[in-house]
Parts: structure tokens; sequence; C-alpha cells
């Protein structure tokens, strides 16, 4: 299994996360690419330490909204959609590239992985991007999403990912974040149903029936001390049960039969 | 003989020069990448273009400054400049790949290639970015400057380019605009002036003296419609004459002999 | 009957429209504020043209989407959009004041606008704005509107504006763009509607019916020479009719008697 | 003596200093305007915070440079200048207009702050914009600077400032912060000082000789645990002391005699 957080999301000076920290937990890094967040020398930097450690990185993909950090949703025609992912990437794999790494993958950020998660003409931007630039290049989208069949089908491999702190219906979609139960808190818990996750492929649901979830990489967060704290919590339970935690080689470009 | 100008400067609804129709005259393109000019679905567009004429691409790297067009001198710290040009770059190369063609060289864009041509620290930031990203891109600097022979000492290929609407001094630098003769209206005068480099090496200069101008490229603008009519003159004049108009391919390492 | 026409919209070195020019024909100018266009200098120079013509000041306020030129919705929190809204009427405000002359309405631009005319919290957004900062503000708005109805319950004044250049349907809703005889394309019979509209109330729809459009102002463009031709029409033949063209004082705060 | 402190300086989703907590320290807020930091709905909280603490509010003006935080010159034009500065007074004092306060000055931030000290081209566009917008507005400066007299001798009221943790030289300059001694980081040390400040007008410069130092007002931060420390250190000592602390009414319009 693969532990993936977001990253790069500082801005000029700015700071947010502790990407140093983060980069000692996670197997894959979602670094910014400066339409939502993210200067070039502070990527360069969280670019380096990646490298340092060892992490995957991931083109962090979003609307050019840095006052609303890419959490707003931007009517954008698929033209521009398209250039403009190509442009981060560009950017990112640049970048990583002086760092001593390379983008093994994209993952849409904010208003943009959710709106896209439901297929449409901006998940057809984001694809088509993929395809002309680096089709090689894995899309991590939504486990149980649209996206997932869209993006196979157009050929792209797909990591799928679930998200550890959140709570899911019965039918493998996240339990909307206005209703109770949508956040978890407890490290051990969410650790515990993360293992589950792994080795079972089932997360059990709000209604406590377990749910079939494919995911080949767990989202954690690493924006306050206490989602660090639960996303080291997760890496040493999978440690301490002999779990392996590593990046997805590729992605996956069907659904693994279960 | 190369001809160069400046393009993608379009930014979202504004627009900018006639790209389409100077890509008909030049041989080298210096293409915005958005921080000073040039959004990425208008980039994108500028670039098939050039693929399409087959003229050369370079990265026309500049400050982070939209509402300056990047014509104001920024005291950038180094670290940030030289992470600011590897995105830059970054991003036009994703672009250029997708509109089947490759960026070649990076040609400094506004205040930062009148900063970079007296070297200082921002030269130094500018020419560690191709070393760190791409060492084997030419930089486009200005004939006669200190920049050429500092870049060329770091182990660059630099393209050095004469000014066609701009009148000398006896020492080989550029009259400032300020003082009469500095710019140059007359498109016959500027062509004659252009064949005459290109085959002798040398640009009369204000004082009628003949100055060495070390040139493989003619900068040519192309934000008015008599800035193309002149760069139009002189294609038509060279290839008149017999005298070949082509992208440089690599740069030039040393100073040639004359 | 007011005629107005959007200004202000160069950015830094982009220019748009021909704001001299189109300021001898129109008496409001809705003046962008920043955010979708309008750099501080461009905007006073623009100010002191239509202080120097007597031509009313409205602030074209917008979403903060350069790129996008305030074309496409951005799914802004009310709380965002309020404040957006506020400090762009205080910095047209400040520079109007400076060039002698002071805002009188406010009209929102692009994806706003359309976004705003169906009412919903968009809209309620933007009027809490103004009765926070300036509930003498009048609002200018698309004649036949929700938008119409809710400014005026809260209090405001309204401007309704109908569109010169659009054909109407019988509902005196305007004609999706994408049908045919959306957009009018000859001056004269521009002007003849115009003038129509301002002795009559009504307008002809696009199947003949004669449709009543309450309307206080008239919306022209000036983004390109045929549109200044058909504005300066339509003003030649209310002056030769003697129709008297004037900025609307205080806007209208219900719909009159017709 | 008034105690003023940086506020305002969060941007959308990246928070930055406490400003709920220093307001109940300083009896002046400099806040920032959007250029270098401040979106629209986060200033307007921090003005309602303002306005309830009874805090007195400055337009804290800045180079348009958000992933610069303002704090890099940049070579602005002078009707560049001064217009960007109309336009950022503007907005904020709609804002704060909004939350039941109002702008009593003006402090230019980071980079503009020490280059307009100076004097010069950019000092003369600064005080350019007050005179045209608000000639009431005082400028708050750097206390000893040939700014202080410049604005004076154009009319402006100028409110003059020490900073609380930095090292004077004899001539009443500060001392360079790479030098030893620049920054004093004892609280205790630092309220004593300015306790003598505010009683007899001298701080104790670097090579123990007393300095007159003209301040009605003293710069204290609010970026750091430590820096609000320092502050409330400041506050409670000039309470204990019986020393008033208040913000300054209309700044003062010509040096004091001492």
């Amino acid at each position: 299994m693969d532990l993936n957080s977001d990253m790069g999301e500082a801005f000029g000076a700015w700071q947010m996360g502790d990407d140093a920290a983060m980069l000692k937990i996670v197997t894959s890094a979602n670094i910014a690419c400066g339409f939502h967040a993210g200067d070039p020398a502070g990527l360069l930097r969280t670019l380096r330490w990646a490298a340092a450690e060892g992490v995957a990185v991931g083109a962090h993909v979003g609307y050019p909204d840095l006052v609303g950090f890419g959490r707003r949703v931007i009517e954008m025609e698929r033209e521009d959609l398209t250039a403009a992912v190509i442009y981060q990437i560009g950017a990112l794999e640049a970048l990583a590239q002086v760092a001593g790494t390379r983008v093994t993958y994209v993952k849409p950020h904010g208003a943009l992985y959710n709106v896209i998660a439901q297929g449409g003409a901006q998940a057809e931007a984001v694809i088509a991007a993929l395809l002309a630039h680096r089709p090689r290049l894995a899309l991590m989208a939504l486990a149980g999403s649209p996206l997932v069949a869209q993006a196979r089908a157009a050929g792209l491999a797909v990591i799928c990912e679930a998200f550890a702190d959140r709570g899911y219906q019965p039918d493998g979609q996240l339990l909307p974040r206005r209703l109770p139960g949508a956040v978890l808190h407890d490290p051990d818990l969410v650790a515990a149903r993360m293992l589950r996750l792994a080795r079972e492929g089932v997360i059990e649901a709000v209604d406590g029936t377990l749910v079939k979830v494919e995911a080949q990489s767990i989202c954690v967060h690493g924006d306050s001390p206490a989602a660090v704290e639960m996303a080291a919590r997760i890496r040493a339970l999978f440690l301490a049960e002999g779990e392996p935690l590593a990046p997805v080689t590729g992605g996956v470009t069907s659904a693994p039969a279960r």
C-alpha cells in the first residue's frame, strides 16, 4: 500500500504543513505546481527533500486560484484546462529533475479533484493533458469514482486512493462532510481501518457493512500536528504488522480481480 | 543568420502582436512562459504554429510580473530566480512537446534581460538554472555584453543577438534610447545594415565608424504592423541576396575568430 | 435613456477597447476594478477621461480571475464575494475621487453578471456588499431578470439595462447566443430598435411580437471598431430624433408603471 | 506613545500572525491592502476586530508582489505607484467603513518602506498619492529618515516610528541587520528602552551613547509567539509605569521641539 499526502503548499512567505516531517512518513508526495499553491523555490526545496527520502513525486495540479487555494470550482474551458495541466506538470518535472527525482503520477487538487471525480468535460480535459504530454504518467483518483473507469478506458494507469480519516457509505462513496461520522479523529481506529483495507480490500461503512474499496494508495493529511500524528500512526501500525508501504509503480491499468 | 522575435505575449482575453504572421518571417520564436505574459492555452497555440512553420523555439523567461509585463526590475533572491527560470522552462518544454516541437534556447525577457546583460548575481542565477536543468540549452544574450563571456565561461552555448532597429555606439553597445538615433525607423536602411552584419560582421555606429558585432541572431519586433513590416523587409532582402536565414543550432560556445 | 459600455479593461501593457473614443459616445462607463481587468494607473487614466466628458462612472466588479477575464463562473463563498465587491468598489471610488468624479452605480461583470441575474447566494452576496458599503449606489442589472426584484426588495435602486445588439425572446429574455438571431449586426436596425425601446418601452422579439422591456440603460460594446460604430449610430439616431441621452440619477427603486 | 504592528497578512488559506491577539496589545494596526498580502474577506475580519478593540487603522500599502510578500524592490514608474497606493487605500477604506472604523494613516510595507525612507521618486509617488486622495491622512515613516522631512515639506502629517527590537547607531539610524546587536531579543531590555524613548526621547545606541529619536509610535512585530510576547511586555511595562499608550491623532506636521 502507498501512503500519499499533499505538499509544497507554502507560497512565498506563507507556510503550510510540515513537508520535511511528512516526507519521513509517506511514500508518495502530491506536490503543488504553482497554480493553487507553491512558489518555484519552495517547490524545489520540497522536491529535494522528497528525493532524499526516496518518496515518489506526483504533480498536484490545480485551478489557477491562489486566493481560493484551488478549492473553488472554476468553469474552465476544456482547452484552457488541458493546457494548464500540461503547463503545471512540465514546470514540476523540470524542478523535479533538478532535485534529482521525477514525476511519476498526477493528482488533481481540491475542487478540480472533486469535479473530475464525477467525469465530464473537465475530466476529459485532464485525461487529454496526460495523454498528450505523458501517457505513462498514472492518474491518482478517488476510489470508486466514475473517473477511474473513464481514465482507464482512455488508456491511463490509475492509482485509486482511499481517505484515511473519512467515513464511507455502504456503496463505497465518501460520507458527505456535513453528516456525522464523515471525518474520523481517532488515530488508532483510522490506522486499523487502513490496515484492514490493505489486507482485505474492505472498509467498514458507516452502517457497519463491509464495503469493497479498490485502493492502491491511502491519502493522509499533513496540514495540522494532529494530521501528521495520524499519518505516523498508520505508518507505525503497518510497519509493526509487516504490511509493506511503497509507492505504486506505474499505476494500475485495470481493476484487479478480488 | 537567425531572425528572432518575441511571441506568445497574449494573456487570456488580451492580445499582443500577430504571432501567426511573425512565424512566417522569423526563424526563432522567443515564447513567453506565463510569468510576464502568456497563458497556457495561448502558448500552446503559438507553439503549434511554430512547429508547423519549422521555427525554432526559445523559452522567453521573465520576472513574475504580469501587470508590469516583466519590464520592471525586481530584486529577486538568487535561489528564487533560479527556481523561477527552471519552472518556466519546464512549463514551456511540456507545452512544446505536446505541440510537436522542443525548446532549444532560453532568452530572458525585458528587465531581466537588461539586468543580467551586465552580469552579477541575477546573471549567475539564470546561468545556474540552465546548468542545473538543461546544460545543452543555449542562452540568447545581448551581443557584446558581459553576460556573453560569463555564460560561456560557465560552459553554456551562447547565441549573441543584435537589434535590427537600434543604433550602436562605436564600442558596440546599444545607443541609449533617450539619445537621437537610438531607434531606427527606415525598413530599407535597417535591412541593409543587417545584411552587412550577416556578411561582414560589422554595424555602422552612430558616428559612422564600423564596429565589429558578433551576432548569430537578429532581434526583430512584432508588436506593431510597422515592426512586422520591418521584419519582413529584412527577410526579403536576405532572400533576395542569397544570404541564408536559419535558426542557430546549439548556440556558439566561444567567440568565432573574425 | 442611458447608454453604458464596459471600460478600463486594459491591463498593464495589454490594451482593450478604445476608452477615449467610447467616452464621447456613452453616458455611463462601467469601469473595471482590477480583479478581472484594469491596473490602477490605467483605471485612473480612464476615470480622468470619464470626468472630462461628464460620463457617469460605475464600478464594474468581477471575479478575481485575470486570465479568465472574469468570464468563468467561480464558486465563491458568500463572505468572500461580499468582501471582494466592497474592496473593488472602494478601490475604484478612491481613484474616481482623485480623477474628479465619483462612482454612482455598480455593475457586475461577465460570469458574475450572468450568475447573479438569476438570483441565489452570489446575488445576495453582491447586494449585501452594496448595502453594507453604499446603500445609495444603484445596481445595474439585466432587464427582466430575477435580480431586479431581489435587489429592489432589499432596498437598492436598480438600473435595468437592455442589450443593444441582442435578440430577445417573447418573454423578454435574451435569446441564447447559440441560436440564430441572438446577435444583431446591422447598426441601423439596432439603433431603430433602441429608439423604440426608449420611446415605447418595447423591443420586437425574434418571433415578431412586441415585448415590454423595462430599461433605463442600453448596453453597447466597445471592444471592436464595429461595436464602436454601432454605439455611435445609436447615439446619432437618438440625437437626431430628439430623444435625450443621460445617465440615470440614483437608479430606480421600483418598476415604473407603463 | 503609540504601539503599531503589521496585520491582515493572511492570504486565503494561508495564515500569518495572530491578529486577534495583537489587537489586544497594540494601539495601531497596519493592515495589508491585498497587494503584498491580505484577501478581502480576511481583511474585513481583521478590521472588525480592530474596530471592536478600538485600535487605530493604517493602510499598509505595498508593491504588487504576493509571492515576494512585498519584500523585493520593484522599479515601479511614478504614476503606476501613485495609482497603486490610491487603489490600495481606497480598497481598505471601504472595508474599514463596513467594519465600523476608518483608515487614519498610511504605512508603506516592506521594500517600499525601505526604498522611500531614503526619499527619491518612489517617495514622491507615495506622497503624491496621499495628497491627491486624502491629504489629511498621516504617513507613518522611519524616525530620522529623509522621508520625514520630505513628507512634512509636502504638507503631510507624519508619524515617526522607532523599532522596538532593533539596535540603533549613534546617528539615530538603525544598525544594519547583518551587524551584531542589530536585533534585540530580551523583552525586558526592549521594554525598558522603549519606556525611556517615550519619556526622554532617547535610545541608547550600540556604542552606549544616547541618541535623540523623534518617535510618536513604536513598531512591534506579531509574526511569532516571541514577538507577541515582546509586544505584550512593552505594553505591560508602560501600563505599570503609567506611561500612556494611544494612537496618534492626525500625525505630527513638524518636528516637536525637545
